[in-house]
């Protein structure tokens, strides 16, 4: 099977994006800021970039404004040389690494950046040791989502596979338990075991998860719906399966 | 104290939440259909909107795009004549007429609507009686709320007050225990007991919970975070409190 190793030029928007990148000793080419810019954050980006003799330019808002593509800059965006998207082997021996057993998100299919963001969010809030999105059919890891993200994806290691039914089975090969939602699951969030190494999977925002990957899926889990509205928000209903792992991983 | 009814007009995008605002019975003054779409959900609202006697405009798509809000309204536009807001004692009766000890969400200045709707959407799904917002410093029911919360705004009583931090000085007096999340809270999410009549407040995205809410909440609880980022989503980390107590009363 093939998990290529894949890059993506891209730019990072935002005080507190911008100062993640620059913390998290990712590679930047050039920051932009905006002429006249003196605010505090902005002054403490300017001393991280001359410590990392990363070049600066100050340029007109109009500029920063074309530019920008969440409409969100705050005065500054950095060029990011690459981010260097991971293995699947490589989130596995991440967990193996230390210690833990393994803790995965697969997202089949999230085209919404602000759904992937807030995802990646929370997967590094809960220890997630890495978050697989699909090659085709999916957003990737552009500015909307790093921004979204508050940051975390400097931190969360992603993989991005030609196939996430495929990854599935590399999964349950590795001796990974792999637990979709969906509305007819036999257990709901708060009956299902969650222990072990875990994948848990987050369905498309329209179609929820897909045949194949479902039929694949080991278990199918309910999150119970109460009112007259039949579905969550994809990051929502993800983020509430992972914290059952939470959950369980801190009893 | 003083919690007015308001109202304000309003329109709806896409089809499936048109779709769901009529079949809630919302009064609707007129409904825009792009010429020539002849899709099955359309077919339906069209049908929908015959039986209610309803106005129907057949308009070119670029009406329909200068129009919309969202950047999505999928060929159809409904203007609704008002969405009647509810008042704090009105969403406390209706826990009262179902016989069940109040569950209110209480958004301390939400200002992105995709939050906002995400939130009455988990709201609803989790069988809230209602949802607060505040009148200023908040996004109030827009086009993007109710896009957002894929039609649950029309299911769920939403009040909005002058005030959040006099609301839970109410609240408390109603003998609701009102909750916040906090990074400093003692008991985590998981740990806190959730029994009995509840409000969960959810802070605003960069602030959190105002300082004037915080000290009047009864308990403040955290969600853990083993990562390195330090925060969630505004409507993840509203909605995994509020599925805490639907483990709960679930029980």
């Amino acid at each position: 099977m093939d998990f290529e190793k894949t890059s993506s030029q891209d730019k990072i928007e935002g005080r507190n994006p911008v100062m993640e990148a620059l913390r998290a000793g990712r590679a930047i080419d050039k920051i932009l800021v905006q002429s006249g810019e003196k605010n505090g954050s902005i002054i403490k980006i300017l001393a991280k970039a001359k410590e990392k003799k990363i070049a600066v330019s100050y340029v007109e808002k109009s500029k920063l404004d074309k530019i920008s593509s969440t409409g969100a800059h705050q005065g500054v965006i950095a060029y990011v040389a690459a981010k260097e998207y991971v293995s699947v082997s490589d989130i596995i021996k991440i967990a193996k690494e230390k210690n833990e057993a393994p803790f995965i998100v697969l997202c089949d299919d999230i085209t919404d950046p602000h759904n992937l963001g807030s995802i990646i969010r929370t997967a590094n809030a809960a220890g997630v040791h890495g978050v697989i999105i699909a090659k085709h059919n999916s957003v990737g890891l552009n500015a909307t989502v790093a921004k979204t993200s508050a940051g975390a994806v400097e931190y969360t290691p992603v993989a991005k596979v030609s196939s996430i039914a495929q990854t599935v089975e590399q999964l349950k090969k590795e001796n990974i338990w792999v637990v979709g939602a969906d509305m007819d699951g036999e257990n709901t969030i708060h009956t299902h075991d969650f222990s072990g190494a875990v994948a848990i999977v987050i369905g498309n925002e329209g179609k929820g998860i897909s045949h194949l990957v479902k039929e694949r899926c080991d278990f199918m889990v309910r999150i119970p719906m109460l009112g007259k509205i039949s579905s969550l928000n994809a990051s929502v209903a993800g983020s509430l399966m992972i914290y059952e792992v939470v959950r369980n991983r801190l009893k």
